[in-house]
């Protein structure tokens, strides 16, 4: 398994490309507090999507961590989490997006967010932005009380800190380093992505 | 507001149908303890779906009920929750699926599934199986633990029990007297759903 592949993501941008069947993803959170919403979508099929709903229901926990299986919406593996350091991440909510910033933020004016950053980093490898699902909001902190009350609480994850994917189909890629002040313990800094080569 | 349509789906079985901005649906659980799993795509635009992951982020909640608003993917009000003799249904989990019954329930033959009864039902309406979302999951009673663990109860329902939507826009709606044996306390009964015109 060698590196073939570096980028640093810039605070509150994103990026898209493509990771083959058996190569590794790094997702690092190089400073600290920082949450990396990814999404994905089989490249053979662009209307087969990262699912939440059914990643949730056979791993049967919100908090999916090493070992876990990360499927579609047609229930194929999409990725196996092979490392995984800091065990907190959320799969519940949508990528922060112009409307959340309207809706919750009370925001006016325009607000950079992972929606329109996925979407325009997509978009080139033919992923409309309404088809966008759910993302796996790495590094995100939220809890879920008693009477399903959430909160969204600062990342646990410290420099350094990483998880590691296994790309089990040929799979389009969007990442981010997330815009949401509350998910970020209210900073913006930048996320570090590695691809590692398939072995064979 | 007047009674314009009832239907009864019978167990495990779905339907489709449009419902006009302003218009209430009442989703009825007829013998206590039956799940029914909606769906709703915009009239105007069959690429807006309604969004788990937007609603639960702007209701702040897992456990959707009188008073909140489901969102599309696109952040529009797509329904209001008007009456909840319940207040216990899940939007977490995707419909049953023949996949979730093999990977979870371990089943070798055909068994019916919210899935294939929302997909067929829908195409003749114009929305193809990739793009069916996580579901509202009516009466169904998931809890989280501390540690994220989910656990599927039976539902709270009694016989009559209901909720009652109001249609924001124009929606195409799929639903479903649910399939699955573990949500449905083992045994499978019928839902009734009826439509009432709107109120000036």
């Amino acid at each position: 398994m060698s590196l073939t592949e570096r980028r640093r993501l810039p605070p509150q941008t994103g990026t898209a490309f493509m990771v083959r069947r058996g190569e590794r993803l790094k997702v690092i959170d190089p400073c600290g507090e920082q949450v990396c919403d990814l999404t994905a979508f089989a490249l053979d099929n662009r209307t087969e999507w990262l699912s939440s709903g059914r990643t949730i229901d056979y791993a049967n926990t919100i908090y999916v961590t090493k070992g876990h299986t990360l499927y579609s919406n047609c229930s194929r593996p999409m990725w196996t989490i092979l490392e995984d350091t800091v065990g907190r991440h959320d799969f519940l909510l949508t990528p922060c997006s112009p409307e959340m910033f309207t809706i919750i933020y009370k925001t006016t004016a325009h607000h950079p967010s992972c929606f329109e950053n996925l979407a325009t980093a997509l978009a080139p490898l033919g992923i409309a932005p309404n088809t966008i699902p759910t993302t796996l909001n790495i590094f995100m902190n939220v809890i879920v009380g008693m009477d399903g009350t959430l909160q969204i609480l600062p990342p646990r994850s410290r420099a350094g800190d990483h998880l590691t994917l296994r790309a089990e189909m040929d799979l389009i890629v969007g990442v981010t380093a997330c815009s949401a002040e509350l998910s970020n313990n209210g900073t913006f800094k930048p996320i570090d992505v590695e691809l590692y080569s398939a072995t064979s």
